[in-house]
């Protein structure tokens, strides 16, 4: 197994995600008796104290579970100054000590969940234990989470830092949406499949759309969020890498590289934007005050933190267009936003329709047929046909072939953050990011952000618990399109009940 | 609306599914003030006896329904010896009668629910009635169910003797399965999505399994069923009709005689049987004793009414090719068969694999895509695809995108004789058998009827209970093939489960 050393173990990302993910992985039998954890942060506290807090992380404060007193006792705790070098040789030894005792064999991930700042910082630092580098038999790794950088160049500032102490095989640059089992499902759904393969191209697909939809506020990132906005913070990771993998060629093989390389294609394949079509295909909007379900809440500008003039984005809409022989003339819509009616992350796949079809005059309202995989809350796959409604008139009705993954308690999804730990610790960075990628990415990003720079935009435009700005329905509307909403299910059974 | 003439108004038929239907029918509003049905048979009762006959058919003893009142006043009874040209004339006076009293302004159905032998007489003494042709604002058509015929002569013969009397398009040949709402759904399946028109031939479809399958016996229609067995009893009508409906070319619109030419444009492209063809492609078998559940059941020689050394088939497996452009080496199974492990109809498209499975090397067991069309008791559509298994291995397993019609209870699927009875009403021929589809289907079943002559089977060869004779399955292994089978939703999920 490894010792993992984590820096930012007070911290949020750490408490939400990692220490549940750990226990979980835990209880699984993932983790062995190998396993160790040194948080490093500023607070002064002691063993104990971080291992109550673990507890509370994960629930277990009551201490009812007998493994958790074998889990809890391999959580270690450091308080550190980073900047003073009594503290990285306090760091370097207490590593040097826990592998000692854990028998980790120099297996060592340094995981930064730490705010943006700290990277370079800490990665300099850990240089300077001399622990970078792994003893023979070992080995070291460097997972660094999201923001990846600001833009192009204060990304590649940082991948030069990290690349002066690790080699890019070492670096694990987190995606979590990538740990998502949907999001790895799309890999399957299209090459385990002979029924979409001769589908998934321009000829069959009318259009791609990617929504992932927030119905929080910006809550306590404010700070950080001010600067960064939802192009930076959701587009350029979570969506592109989900459009690379819905559009990526087939790989020679399922292997690591030959899977990035064919995402590396897309990237460069993405049609730019220049600054006609920022204003054209690029929607950006900032919420005002409004209501979620039955709760008055704030707009932006008044939220905790907050500059109360802020231009920052809070939602965006966007065309994409993939411009290779299969993709040509496609459109790949993405929108992401906060404050949103509903919360929620999709794919769909919508075909194109029937060239001449039969029913048309009787049923205006033929639907096209669409694959909607369903990324969260609910984990599942369905299918949208035309059918016959039942009955005596020849009338035609869309239903949805439905696979729902976590409705059933006995299927166990794991948590994105476990298949994400168990790769790290496995050696697998296929569900990372690549440099390239990353890069590709930023440079496309930062166009719109300079032709952004260019406009100001008119905020707030629109209201919490709305579905985003008009503008971003108009970004379908003039191709004859539509967004397809979230969490429809329920929408099509109603619509096959009240037309019965 | 109308008055029907229902001959054999004692009968099973009329009695389990006719006014079941007919009542349905009327608690819809689909029969008004102007509906009046007269019973004819020979057994000796008044309108009050027939009337309570068909109110234990629907369950209504206890003339709880108010509108039951209304219902039961339409239903009226005559005695009739039809051999007697008094009773002829009594037929005669009393459809004018009523005729008279209920404003049916001469439109008259004449319903044939009665045994084969009698379809000529008593289109004949309809003819002696003189009300077979229909006043000028009327219209009378005639309603014949099945067998049409015995043999492509017997047909022939039976089809004259009604052309004597009826146009082509007064007849109404029944073929229920035309009537049922799932096998309707396939037209619309297959003309209303862009998803399958692309997929639908033999470029991506591997095979086509057409199942009818009974757990009953022969029940009390052994003098029937002996002369007749599987072949001719259900090959001949249901599982031919529904291979039309899969394997037609798309006609240039919606239309009853455009819908019936390419129905017949099938039949006239299968591969006709030779001897050679009958013994490698056509499975016949005959049931021994066995269980059903945890219900002991004799064979069929040993049922009531049922020659001992009985040489009749009780089930049926055959290879189908549709030589045309579309479907050129696509085999179409079919089978069907009595006192088999479950009941249930459906038709299974499976696609093609993948030329080059990504996945393969790591799961040998990549399931090929299915679209299963559930024609009862379930009737439903589902589409087993192949998704990532929850969990770090990158593990496939088959799941069903699934769409269940009838199990939800706001959905009011109608019984096929609805719906059926409700084309007649409305002159809408279409989902009845022309008889140039009857003829090409008879003379399909003759070849292999005088074959299977040639060759003495071995009976039984199958137990009541299992799924037919070992030699259905060898039809299939010889393509690398098996059959999917019944109800299997639930053992797609169990597969899912056990394997995670």
């Amino acid at each position: 197994m490894a010792l993992f050393v984590l820096f930012g173990s007070t911290g949020d990302l750490a408490q939400r995600k990692l220490y549940p993910a750990l226990w979980s992985m835990w209880q699984k039998g993932q983790l062995d008796d190998t396993f160790a954890m040194l948080g490093v942060a500023r607070k002064a506290q002691e063993d104990a104290a971080f291992r109550h807090q673990v507890a509370q992380a994960i629930g277990m404060e009551d201490n009812a579970d007998p493994s958790w007193a074998s889990f809890s006792q391999r959580f270690f705790y450091l308080s550190a100054d980073l900047t003073q070098q009594a503290s990285i040789q306090a760091l370097r030894d207490r590593i040097l000590t826990l592998e000692e005792s854990f028998h980790t064999q120099g297996r060592r991930i340094f995981y930064l969940a730490i705010a943006p700042a700290l990277f370079a910082p800490v990665v300099q630092q850990i240089r300077t234990t001399g622990l970078h580098q792994a003893p023979s038999d070992g080995f070291c790794r460097v997972v660094i989470e999201k923001p990846f950088g600001y833009d192009l160049a204060s990304a590649t500032d940082l991948n030069q830092t990290l690349r002066e102490v690790f080699d890019e095989p070492q670096i694990y640059r987190i995606d979590h949406y990538l740990g998502k089992e949907m999001v790895q499902n799309t890999t399957a759904i299209r090459f385990a499949n002979g029924l979409f393969e001769p589908l998934w191209n321009r000829h069959y697909v009318d259009n791609v759309q990617i929504t992932v939809a927030e119905s929080v506020g910006v809550e306590d990132r404010a700070s950080y969020y001010e600067k960064a906005g939802a192009l930076r913070d959701m587009v350029q990771n979570h969506l592109l890498q989900m459009l690379t993998l819905i559009a990526m060629e087939p790989p020679a093989h399922l292997q690591t590289e030959e899977i990035r390389d064919e995402k590396v294609k897309v990237l460069r394949a993405l049609r730019s934007f220049d600054r006609g079509r920022v204003t054209r295909e690029v929607v950006r909007g900032q919420y005002g005050p409004g209501r979620i379900g039955d709760k008055e809440v704030v707009g932006y500008r008044q939220e905790q933190g907050v500059d109360p003039a802020s231009m920052t984005e809070t939602f965006v809409a966007l065309t994409f267009y993939v411009d290779n022989e299969r993709w040509a003339g496609v459109p790949f819509y993405a929108r992401t936003g906060k404050r949103l009616k509903e919360q929620g992350a999709q794919i769909v796949v919508t075909f194109r329709p029937l060239a001449h079809p039969l029913y048309k005059p009787r049923d205006a309202n033929l639907a096209e047929n669409r694959l909607v995989i369903r990324i969260q809350p609910i984990e599942g796959i369905y299918l949208e046909i035309n059918s016959k409604q039942p009955g005596q008139e020849e009338r035609i009705v869309p239903v949805a072939l439905d696979y729902c993954q976590n409705c059933d308690p006995l299927v166990n999804t794991p948590q994105a953050y476990e298949t994400l730990i168990l790769d790290v610790l496995q050696g697998d960075p296929t569900r990372f990011t690549r440099w390239d990628e990353a890069a590709l990415s930023w440079s496309l990003i930062d166009t719109i952000e300079e032709a952004w720079q260019a406009q100001t935009p008119f905020y707030p435009n629109y209201a919490a618990g709305s579905l985003g700005p008009a503008e971003a329905d108009l970004l379908l509307e003039s191709g004859g399109r539509r967004w397809w909403p979230l969490n429809t299910r329920a929408d099509v059974d109603l619509f096959v009940r009240s037309a019965s």
